[in-house]
């Protein structure tokens, strides 16, 4: 298996986000300074617990991919700070409530807020934080951007809602289970990229490439967390190994375990995910049988699939910085922790 | 005690809500139907949550007040009525997450959809009817509307994270209650009744006169549900005699039998909300001091003062049917179950 798709000639560093953190560096000093001034309340509970996730550890990925993907189109204006901080916003309120929905005990590597504020006031935050990213957006007054958002936020509460439906149940279908990943994952990441696509008034085909860019990249990036829970470090992903097993979550390595296994496997994948039946020493039995069948090995097989699709995307735009980051970024999503 | 403030010459029948509702009647079809048909989705598990709370028991007060609204300026067309079903999402995504964080059992004398769903599936469903809230904002699209109601969601929020910090503390003023329920509660009324005023390009005055009405009327109906609490019946309520008591929340009787109390009034109150302790018995003696120092009655009469207020709100629009259901609703909201 080779650590990555696309190798530069004579590259000798593994893939990284750093070119796509330089290239945005100073514009997303603008975008945190909206993001910490728009968090802000009276009631002091909402600044600590929104600050927890958003100063503690978050990447920035979308507003990152929203600044970049501007400055692939040539935007040179500053509308999309504010649009981002907005991404980030609807991001970390399905973060929090997620949290609470999961009973995950870490997130980014820290305590999950509802664990130290409650799952109360957790869920509250969330709506205000959400609430917050439709003012910012009413600010800056695209319908259009507006129209993208709020329907994808309507995706991802359903795809949450599948997820939550399909937890347990051994049978998912691989066709199924990337829908909720669309839905839950890449949506967000594809209309983070659009709205750049949009405010610089780009061509429809351009608009189009953009989406496709952030839908593709962001099937690859949730296809290998879900490989790397079952074999990453903890300090790779921000959240203990294992955590997909022991919640019971039906990802692409368990549907391909399940599907590909013999039937002391499908007896010991129904026992672990519809009994709950997930101790370490079941987790240890779980990744054997994932190598067995070389689960692990295609679901990144998988993602890139997915990558190359969010390479494609991008090729017609000019080069430059921006889309050497955007490529690189996708370079990196796929070559993680194995 | 005057169970009116405002009676009708002659009237025999006490203050309802018949002439409202009587007065929007078709239009609440259409509403109706497009609540229906948007609340729909793939995912079976969210109509069915969403049903049971919006199909079931529901008065729809807000969209009624709304279309009510909209007559009352003389607006004949029909982009109100997608607007309504957006306010009345957005109060059911409140409820739905309320019912997370209070835990209370019943809503609307159903038991509540966590209780049957789990908090997870509340939670998220909450969150995708407050998406597509904006949905059908961003499809009518305006942007003040969108920023009527965006800022309203963050004020929503902000109250009910501010609630839950007061929640068990006995010494909440009553300035500081009034802001919690303005923002939980009155401000969606106010919403509701002023996005009226833009589709129908009111004057500025007509306006914020509806923004009045409503607000006021919000409070009103709030403070007249909390002495309820503490002496109504679960069939008029919709929820159980003691809920807010049993939960420890301070609402306006018991600040005000706290204040006024002696000192074994006070040290029961504190046991009560502070320590929880708050049984069958405990409860039969929280009346008995409320009515020995009249928090009761001047809950009431703070409610009868704050509809004065909404009534005197739209005196300056021309009599007529929706004026007179208007009116006829803020006597009905402060004469109920006593």
């Amino acid at each position: 298996m080779s650590a990555t798709v696309h190798p530069l000639p004579g590259a000798t560093r593994p893939p990284s986000i750093e070119p796509l953190m330089q290239l945005v560096a100073p514009e997303l000093n603008s975008v945190n300074e909206i993001i910490l001034a728009r968090m802000q309340s009276d009631v002091a509970v909402i600044p600590a617990l929104a600050g927890h996730l958003i100063s503690g550890g978050g990447k920035r990925l979308r507003p990152m991919l929203t600044l970049a993907s501007a400055r692939l189109v040539g935007y040179e204006g500053a509308r999309h700070h504010r649009l981002s901080a907005a991404v980030e916003f609807i991001h970390t309120a399905t973060l929090l409530h997620d949290d609470v929905v999961d009973g995950s005990g870490q997130r980014r590597g820290k305590k999950a807020a509802n664990l130290i504020w409650g799952n109360e006031a957790t869920v509250l935050v969330g709506d205000f934080l959400f609430s917050r990213a439709f003012e910012l957006m009413v600010e800056d007054g695209s319908l259009r951007v507006l129209k993208i958002l709020s329907s994808a936020s309507a995706v991802i509460a359903q795809g949450e809602v599948d997820q939550l439906q399909t937890q347990r149940r051994i049978d998912t279908t691989e066709d199924r289970y990337l829908g909720v990943i669309t839905a839950k994952t890449a949506v967000l990441f594809a209309a983070a990229c659009q709205i750049a696509g949009v405010v610089a008034e780009s061509t429809e085909g351009a608009i189009e490439s953009l989406e496709a860019y952030g839908r593709n990249l962001g099937i690859a990036f949730q296809l290998v967390d879900d490989a790397i829970d079952y074999g990453g470090d903890a300090e790779t992903m921000g959240k203990d190994a294992g955590d997909d097993f022991r919640e019971g979550k039906l990802t692409l390595p368990v549907i391909l375990a399940y599907k590909r296994g013999d039937d002391a496997a499908r007896t010991f994948w129904r026992n672990a995910i519809q009994e709950g039946r997930t101790d370490e020493e079941d987790f240890a039995r779980a990744c054997t049988y994932m190598q067995d069948v070389g689960a692990i090995d295609d679901t990144l097989q998988r993602a890139r699939h997915y990558g190359s699709l969010a390479l494609d995307a991008i090729a017609d735009f000019p080069a430059g910085a921006a889309k050497e980051a955007l490529s690189e970024t996708v370079r990196f999503a796929i070559s993680r922790a194995y």
